[in-house]
């Protein structure tokens, strides 16, 4: 084959933004174009990379004339028919993403900030030129859990999807786990390491882990959760000695993005640190990995375990994309695999769902104490499985408890009232426990 | 929608063979009927079932008019368009899936025995008429690892796979493990639970696992390889010796299917009993669960896990192909991934792999001894990483070696020349050690 013939037949696209996710999509163009071209039977060719900074892209081996910095260019070239975005944030990402869909380009992006807070209009966008819109590697890094849950489970009813999606927030509770240090104390090392941001409360709060579960939960339950819809708590307020606690009650804890559907068509969406059973498949994901369970009617659970960040593996996932879609322009079959949000199910709020929980509290070490407690829970229906009295401070102890399953909202009651009473020092946390067996 | 819309619009398919996956692949078309519908566009129908016991398929709910004897009726019938076969064993489902290709029927199915030896046959017939050949629940169960080789992960190169894909003799080694019983017991045990087969040679001689390594392994490498070309060990021999001495060094014992390309162009396949490290992913999959660990060059480390077999997990892993290719056939986008042995590797002789082992000997208890073995492995390039003199049995002495990484041929040169000396009573077992660390 000539090198002008392989050239002509190449399929070609312009990737958005060259950082770290950018430059990984070049060289793993680079690296791998045989193997690419064998497996999907035609080269791919990157035509443009719009960066502001064309060294970025020069010193990866790309020649000047591919760097532009007008995406007009990109948008307007009948050649190119796919455009990858992996700039990150709304603007201008989003503008540019459903200009190029409406012009007859398929979009492949990482961008999770913006399927889960714009995915409707982007998806109507692309519907309405039957193009393809996919985003595998905008959760989970490498791990293909959009492929599994849109194809692969598709024959299942999904129930559950339960997952460590956050590596960031998972070192820092893998590290205060098995060294028993302090929260900020990690946090300063994984800032070090370069495993946290500078500023870290995008992924400490939650709020990285809820915009996945928001994609996920999208896709499992076919209806469409924004990121501000799903409950997010986050692990800055994990003590040590709670960990210690529930390691001492065989638990684990893990910041999990959990999804239910209990009810049809109620679903529960909520990330929060979760103390999980030690012998748990997720128990055993450690530092910055990610896992993703998933639980359906046939199927059983499955899950899926890697790297869910880092240039090379998103960059696995955002090339994989490129050659599905690739093979679907190939052969004029764009928007094959569309928007998948049918229904319009509720949104179960955090006050009406039913939890195990742990809760460590300060109260007057005398007696009568104990049952006083005791009788503020069983008043509002909320049984407790367990109770430990742990050590004096003063003339106050530390114990802790843990309910049997009941509804939030009761235990919100119940603390209020808690708070109030003489005998009651301090509610030091309160951490929700997911004890249904995994992989059951 | 009236009902004879809907079945006019329907994708007909046809069941070959009523047994426990046929029944599940029946149920679960029925049970999550609408929302397959919903997620595929329309409705898919088993116009037939070819089943010897029509009571089989009737007592599903399918009517009986449904139930047909003589496959040329289906393979006639131009509005089937997927046969799904689902009956195991090579004939007459080698000769039926042929017919069905020939006739430009897209094909399903779940025999591992089928692809492993006769793939090549099956993938040319499909590829002639450019019709689908599916088979992700040949190997994992529900576990969706066909559709993660060929399509998520299709940008790397992938270096290995290694995986657990056994659920009898993981049950077995388990339940050995964690309770230091015999294997015949054990064995005996899961014959009673269902797990095992009365006769169980094809588990626990590892030929299942080779025949699911060479599915996985074709599809990781680009190449063909066929079930006899796997080296297969099997677990008979394992003894609670070993699996204590193994955890006293840090090991658990599965039975592994292992591939690698090292060099490129030259892959080493092979299952049999291996001691990884405890901390391993691999060796926290337990019972009947498989795990596949696979290995990219942009990816790193990736691993699925779920229930490798069962009625339900089958199903799910049929059905999701069923939705596939029916998508494909209402787009006209058959064979749109067909074959994808593109090239031919060579397969690597068992002599010529590099591994770590185990070896337990019996040794005369006297000394000198242990400096005349070390003696002849040192004269075979066979360095040992450790030594344990462990237990005498009168005027003999147990003794548990681990090698460092050496060649298998010198290690098995070095075992020859053992067996022939006077001071060695019995080599009673030797087991590879795969140490590398998973997760990488």
């Amino acid at each position: 084959m000539s090198a002008t013939l392989q050239s002509a037949e190449a399929i070609k696209i312009a990737v958005l933004g060259c950082g770290t996710v950018g430059s990984g999509v070049v060289l793993l163009l680079k690296e791998n174009a045989d193997l690419i071209a064998q497996r999907l039977g035609k080269r791919i060719e990157i035509k443009y990379v719009l960066e502001r900074y064309p060294e970025k892209a020069t010193s990866l081996g790309l020649g000047e004339e591919t760097v532009v910095q007008d995406f007009s260019r990109i948008v307007n070239d009948p050649e190119v028919e796919i455009v990858v975005e992996v700039m990150g944030g709304i603007e201008p990402a989003r503008t540019m993403l459903l200009q190029a869909l409406r012009q007859g380009k398929n979009v492949i992006t990482a961008n999770k900030d913006l399927i889960a807070l714009h995915g409707k209009e982007l998806f109507e966008a692309a519907q309405e030129k039957s193009r393809d819109l996919y985003f595998e590697a905008s959760v989970g890094g490498g791990i293909p859990i959009i492929a599994a849950l849109k194809q692969s489970l598709a024959a299942n009813r999904i129930r559950a999807v339960m997952g460590i999606v956050n590596g960031t927030t998972n070192y820092i509770l893998s590290k205060m786990s098995m060294e028993g240090r302090d929260y900020q104390e990690v946090l300063l090392e994984a800032q070090r390491l370069g495993y946290a941001e500078a500023d870290p409360s995008s992924d400490v709060e939650g709020h990285d882990a809820a915009r996945k579960l928001a994609i996920l939960a999208s896709i499992a339950f076919g209806t469409r959760i924004t990121f501000p819809e799903v409950y997010a708590e986050g692990i800055t307020r994990v003590s040590p000695r709670d960990i210690a606690y529930g390691q001492e009650l065989g638990y684990v804890l893990k910041l999990l993005a959990i999804a239910k559907e209990e009810a049809p068509g109620m679903v529960e969406v909520r990330v929060h640190p979760a103390f999980i059973p030690a012998a748990h498949p997720l128990a055993a994901v450690n530092d910055v990995f990610n896992a993703i369970l998933v639980r359906g009617n046939f199927v059983g659970d499955i899950m899926l375990y890697g790297r869910g960040a880092g240039q090379r593996p998103t960059a696995s996932a955002v090339v994989g994309d490129i050659i599905e879609v690739a093979r679907n322009a190939m052969h004029r079959d764009t928007g094959r695999i569309s928007c998948t949000c049918f229904e319009h199910k509720r949104i179960k709020p955090i006050e009406e769902i039913f939890c195990k929980y742990y809760i460590r509290l300060l109260v007057k070490d005398r007696p009568g104490v104990l049952a006083g407690v005791a009788g503020v829970f069983g008043n509002l229906a909320v049984s407790l499985a367990s109770v430990i009295q742990k050590r004096t401070e003063g003339d106050m102890a530390e114990i802790v408890m843990v309910t049997h399953r009941v509804q939030e909202a009761n235990l919100r009651d119940a603390l209020k009232i808690l708070e109030g009473m003489s005998i009651v020092g301090e509610i030091r946390n309160v951490i929700r426990v997911e004890e249904e067996a995994g992989m059951g």
